[in-house]
């Protein structure tokens, strides 16, 4: 038996991006196509709890299942494990998400939203993502990576509570390269845009400028991709940070 | 100056919880409240990037500015840190929240979503959570510690990408106590009811029950928190796993 993949997205079942994942992966697997039924973007892991969530099923593409859900990227990934696949997924594999979801994105991205829940899941996950939001981008030269880091994740599988967090760039150094790193530090500065609604009211929409506040440090993804270079960033779902024992003062409260 | 506390939820600005956290906190600071107009439970971090955004003043409680937006909690921290404070917060406070945040579910509560981007702005935060769904809860047993862990925060601070995710029992031990410890291992199961429409189509909705994988751990959230005792879990920012060193297959790709 082949082994089976779950794919999905946070841009929408109809997105450029996981068609081409769908295409890619399809020699490999048996494939199910759990994507939202039009773009979730920046909906982090967000799940859908006051209202019902349906399950449609779209004509196959290359021969996988596909199917749309009226929820976020996270309530994809649980309906499907829940109740619409029929065993247990080999991999999860999320996107190819139009734009990167490197350094702090990964925090806000549904791509690496699902990709976590398959973590919690125990499911060996990835995140695909290109830093194009083009929704006509050129994702030919992910292909490869995809394939063989995909390949390479069936056969080894992941740490529990690790996914991977693989973003590409816009264009690739020749011949492209491949680096694990860690997530740049850095912020979004300068964020909403303000205008002035008829009524004279102020509105407000969300914008703005990433600022990597460590561009010299070789060994992020922001670097990486900066240069060309596919960058990989081992993700944990674990929040429990490791500074406990410098809480001193927080413990003496008690 | 009196320091200068930002407060949000996730359950809406008319929620018990983050009136009575309005009531407490307002002798000890300048406070202005910014929460979403509904509740957004489970909102996690997502932000909206497709609507515009509104901040609407409402009449002052206990002396705070009060605001609603239409959002989702990490909307209410980024518009207050943009456009709403005229000063940088000293900290950032979140909840009361009703119901848990203990164990996993961390990476879904938007009261922790806002608890997070407060520390992604570098400003030490604390997100407050009741394991009590009620809407009519009592929270009079937090009022002590929610004062002390405020005050203590305010005067220590945090280190940078960590913010602390404090959990009050239903019911508390007498006389009760807290304790720093680490998220508990576990997962929902059994996540959604099944319904059938009247068009004989199913429809799905969230439920579940969680599972804790170490309920005998006594340095974890959960074993606290079936014990009576206030449990406060360190909780970072950074997603990079230290397991990158394990990985030596994923460098062998490139």
């Amino acid at each position: 038996m082949k082994p089976l993949i779950l794919i999905s997205n946070d841009d929408g079942i109809e997105a450029a991006g996981v068609r081409r994942l769908v295409e890619w992966l399809s020699p490999m697997a048996d494939i199910v196509c759990v994507c939202p039924d039009g773009p979730r973007s920046a909906q982090s892991m967000a799940i859908t709890v006051n209202t019902p969530l349906r399950a449609e099923r779209l004509p196959d593409l290359h021969g996988a299942q596909m199917f749309k859900v009226n929820g976020t990227p996270v309530d994809c990934i649980k309906l499907s494990m829940h109740r619409l696949l029929d065993r247990r997924p080999d991999m999860i594999v999320a996107g190819i998400n139009h734009g990167s979801n490197a350094a702090v994105n990964v925090v806000y991205s549904g791509t690496m939203g699902a990709t976590m829940e398959g973590c919690i899941f125990g499911i060996p996950s990835v995140g695909f993502s290109l830093c194009d939001h083009d929704p006509n981008a050129d994702f030919s030269h992910c292909r490869e990576w995809i394939e063989k880091i995909t390949a390479a994740t069936l056969a080894n599988g992941l740490p529990e509570g690790v996914c991977l967090n693989v973003n590409f760039p816009k264009e690739p150094a020749m011949p492209s390269q491949m680096r694990v790193v860690r997530a740049a530090r850095g912020k979004w500065s300068d964020e909403f845009k303000e205008y002035i609604d008829p009524h004279g009211r102020p509105f407000y929409w969300l914008q703005g400028r990433f600022l990597n506040e460590e561009p010299e440090a070789k060994d992020t993804d922001e670097w990486c991709l900066a240069h060309g270079i596919v960058s990989v960033v081992p993700t944990m779902v674990d929040r429990t940070s490791p500074d406990a024992p410098s809480l001193r003062w927080l413990r003496s409260l008690s």
